[in-house]
């Protein structure tokens, strides 16, 4: 006689699911909040705002609906937290350094660290860093903003699209640990889609964010502006060619039509000050590494150069340096 | 029997040459002022600085020594002005467009046009406006500004290169109205370098200007800033050795080691803000198809890409756009 048990966290689609919020912003502040509000169990990591949100709780301003949690569970201290079922890494990438620390006692044996971040390579770092759990990615499309402490104005957009990431960056397929977090976030109201190859997704949000990200902080220019020069239309539509000759370096194809549709889509977008350049508006670090330093490195192990992202990223490595002296 | 008469304006080295100066500016108005000073016969255009030098000449303040030119012969109208052996373009390239109603009438036939102006091809566009003529091209190292009407201060340097142009760039030598012209120039004092390939000095010289006006403007730096930063640094070279392949496309050879040798220089020099970086911060028109624009296309017809020139291209394209508008 054979007794078989499968011990399980993710047990069916019904448990209550944990989740650790690491970084609290604008990002990680408007999820995190969502989830709560659809009945998650959800502990959040502050800094600056510990004070006031484990007082006052969160108010979230949404074009979905407004929103007030009086109660919340707020940390300062990594320490003081539960281990959690899913960990959420909503720092910015900058910040990625205090991963080690955080990471290891917080997610639980069989748990998920779900990597809600820009750029490219964060899930291998974390790979390196916890062992027996699974890494998702999540790409946000969001607009929204921390306008005071505990206090969240969400503008536009919000969807998420999640992959799996295996060794190597193999895709994953569809697992059902996606599915189970894809359906908390669901609950929560939360647009998802699930993508079998996480770093073909990654890959295609940067011919987005490469261009507009780099030009708008180099430039000073909002993308309306980028887009209604021709010259600047012409260079940002070159350096999305670039990201793809960067994801074919790593096996991934991004069709030509993708370009063109990432170029109508935000030539018919609001006129819009990008993420990276809020952040040097605000003099904070800028996820230049993350976006441009890890695809650049990537491209240049499959021996392919990629020049005018190359520009980009020493000019903009300058110009954070130089806002930090 | 036959009678042969060699008519020339430029008979022996020690006749009085006319030169007519078009832009009485930081550069223009150094040069000229020099070459009256030596005795020779100098005629100005002016435009906003006109009734004041009119009136009141030109004062010279220099780390070679100050003088004043009480009396000079100014003019705010092209047609006013005297034929003169030598015209010197020295005019921002900018204002090229106003050449062909310039040149024709002012140089004499068998007269010299001296272009003293940065970047590529403007020799080019003066073949096509005036025919029997000599075409040399200066390169000027220089540090000099205006500082006030009909007054300039020279602060450093003020050597020119001079090569002869012929057509399609071929090579002239060292050719004699090469040497008249630079016997005038070194009687006033100025230190002068023939070379025998116009074009190869243009490219040599773009090795300088390319990365340092460029970023300069892109990146609000002195040259300082933009060779203590790793990153910049870096890309200053990488636009050099683009430079240099731009140059290979023409069949001109630059060595490496002369791109060593710009590099040394400039973090040896004091720090320093680029011609362009001044036009900039004066919201004066930049100098971009010149010094960008004409070495890439020329790059292009031998089917070179210079893609990181071509980013810095398209970056100051908009920023130069954007000041005016």
């Amino acid at each position: 006689m054979i007794i078989y048990i499968k011990i399980s966290f993710f047990v069916s689609k019904m448990s209550k699911r944990s989740y650790a919020i690491l970084g609290t912003g604008a990002l990680g502040g408007f999820y995190g909040a969502k989830l709560q509000k659809a009945g998650l169990d959800i502990h959040f990591l502050l800094k600056s705002d510990y004070e006031y949100v484990s007082k006052s709780g969160l108010v979230i301003e949404s074009k979905d609906g407004d929103f007030t949690l009086t109660q919340v569970n707020a940390y300062n201290d990594i320490e003081k937290m539960p281990q959690c079922d899913v960990v959420v890494v909503a720092l910015k990438t900058t910040q990625n350094h205090l991963l080690p620390q955080m990471l290891p006692s917080l997610v639980r044996d069989n748990g998920v660290v779900l990597v809600l971040q820009n750029g490219l390579g964060v899930e291998e770092e974390v790979a390196k860093i916890v062992g027996n759990v699974s890494i998702i990615g999540g790409l946000c499309f969001l607009c929204s903003n921390k306008v005071a402490a505990g206090h969240i104005r969400h503008l536009d957009y919000g969807q998420i699209t999640i992959g799996g990431y295996a060794s190597s960056y193999n895709p994953t397929g569809i697992t059902d640990k996606m599915r189970q977090i894809a359906d908390d976030l669901k609950s929560a109201g939360i647009s998802i889609e699930l993508v079998e190859d996480l770093l073909l997704g990654r890959w295609k949000k940067l011919v987005w964010n490469i261009p507009y990200n780099g030009l708008s902080v180099i430039l000073n220019a909002r993308t309306d502006e980028l887009m209604s020069y021709v010259h600047t239309r012409k260079l940002v539509e070159q350096l999305m060619y670039e990201v793809a000759a960067g994801s074919k370096s790593c096996g991934r194809i991004i069709p030509d039509s993708f370009i063109q549709t990432m170029l109508d889509y935000t030539v018919k977008m609001k006129p819009y000050r990008t993420s990276m350049k809020i952040d040097y508006d605000e003099r904070r670090p800028l996820e230049v590494e993350a976006i441009f330093g890890n695809p650049l490195r990537k491209a240049q192990a499959a021996d392919v150069n990629l020049p005018q992202i190359s520009c980009i990223y020493q000019q903009l490595k300058f110009l954070d340096e130089k806002i930090r002296v």
